[in-house]
């Protein structure tokens, strides 16, 4: 028995999504099947809007309705802070903590040797001329090894880079250590290490 | 921060899949969103598709590309077994075992009277109707207790219907037991209640 062709297409699509595999395509699929047809048009007519609908602001490249985006054009926002983040739902997550008011900057990525990802195919080589007026620039790299080689050569090319007066410039690490309600019995050992470093007076 | 609406609303539609959560759904729109656009709009294709191109067979209910399905049309097929099944998939399923060579009755469902599907909702009213020519009506629905209590119906239904001779027709249940790799240590007490009253000699 062959399933049809259109059922077979889709879930060959939905397999292609991270975290989806090919038992829980069929499943996406037969669920579909089921829906009624106004609710599938309107997922397909989200799905074209998604391109169509968004840009990435050519100051910070978040993702946006505009450009610039609401970030980057709103004049409360405390201008001498810019935290580097490698994707968009980093910012938004930083965001929702209520803990940032300065500005962003999204990578789109992280340096990955092994997946032929180098600085070039990130957001970096405008980074510089977004810092005048910066005084403190906050890697937000995630704690990888991806993210940290890629806050260590945003540090060096921050630098040595001839357009940015480093003299006035601070670049900062977001911190490392124990996340709230982890439990030190369980924690790696890299990660007390850092939070061991990272102690501060209580 | 606000999401752009595009994404915001992209998110909402995959919320509602079965098996993706909030988290997991941004996160796919943020993949879709570093595809490119031809692949997009191949989704958005693919979707639309699935109903204009697909049909439930007239005879057995199942999805197909034409009506009569391929199973229902092909003469080879031993037309004096027929087997009920709850979804599309689990004829797939059973197809895919090769330990099956009859047609297929598929309800697309089970009565569920907490879900407020009785039989009236399950493709059940035409089954009688097919029954001409059939030896062997075997129920292969799902070993939960909708699935029990849909067996136990449509036994029920298919004795008192005036239409089939239910002299010429054995209606089985399809085995319960240990399925293959299990571990006898491991296995529910019904389970092993069902394996030992289905015991047949070695």
């Amino acid at each position: 028995m062959k399933l049809p062709k259109a059922v077979r297409q889709l879930t060959e699509t939905f397999e292609r999504l991270p975290g989806i595999g090919p038992k829980s395509a069929q499943r996406l699929v037969f669920y579909l099947l089921h829906n009624p047809d106004y609710r599938i048009e309107e997922f397909a007519q989200r799905l074209v809007a998604l391109k169509k609908e968004t840009v990435l602001c050519s100051q910070c490249h978040n993702v946006s309705d505009h450009d610039p985006c609401p970030i980057c054009d709103d004049e409360t926002r405390d201008r001498s802070v810019m935290c580097v983040v490698e994707q968009p739902l980093d910012a938004l997550a930083i965001e929702s903590s209520g803990a940032f008011n300065g500005l962003y900057h999204v990578l789109h990525g992280s340096i990955a040797p092994l997946n032929n990802i180098g600085p070039d195919q990130l957001f970096l080589h405008d980074l510089t001329k977004r810092l005048s007026g910066v005084k403190e620039l906050i890697l937000a790299t995630n704690p990888t090894m991806e993210g940290e080689g890629t806050a260590l050569y945003i540090r060096e090319f921050v630098q040595q880079s001839s357009t940015v007066a480093t003299d006035d410039l601070t670049i900062t690490r977001i911190g490392h250590g124990l996340p709230i309600g982890a439990d030190i019995e369980y924690t790696d050992g890299v990660t007390l290490k850092r939070a061991l470093e990272g102690r501060r007076t209580a």
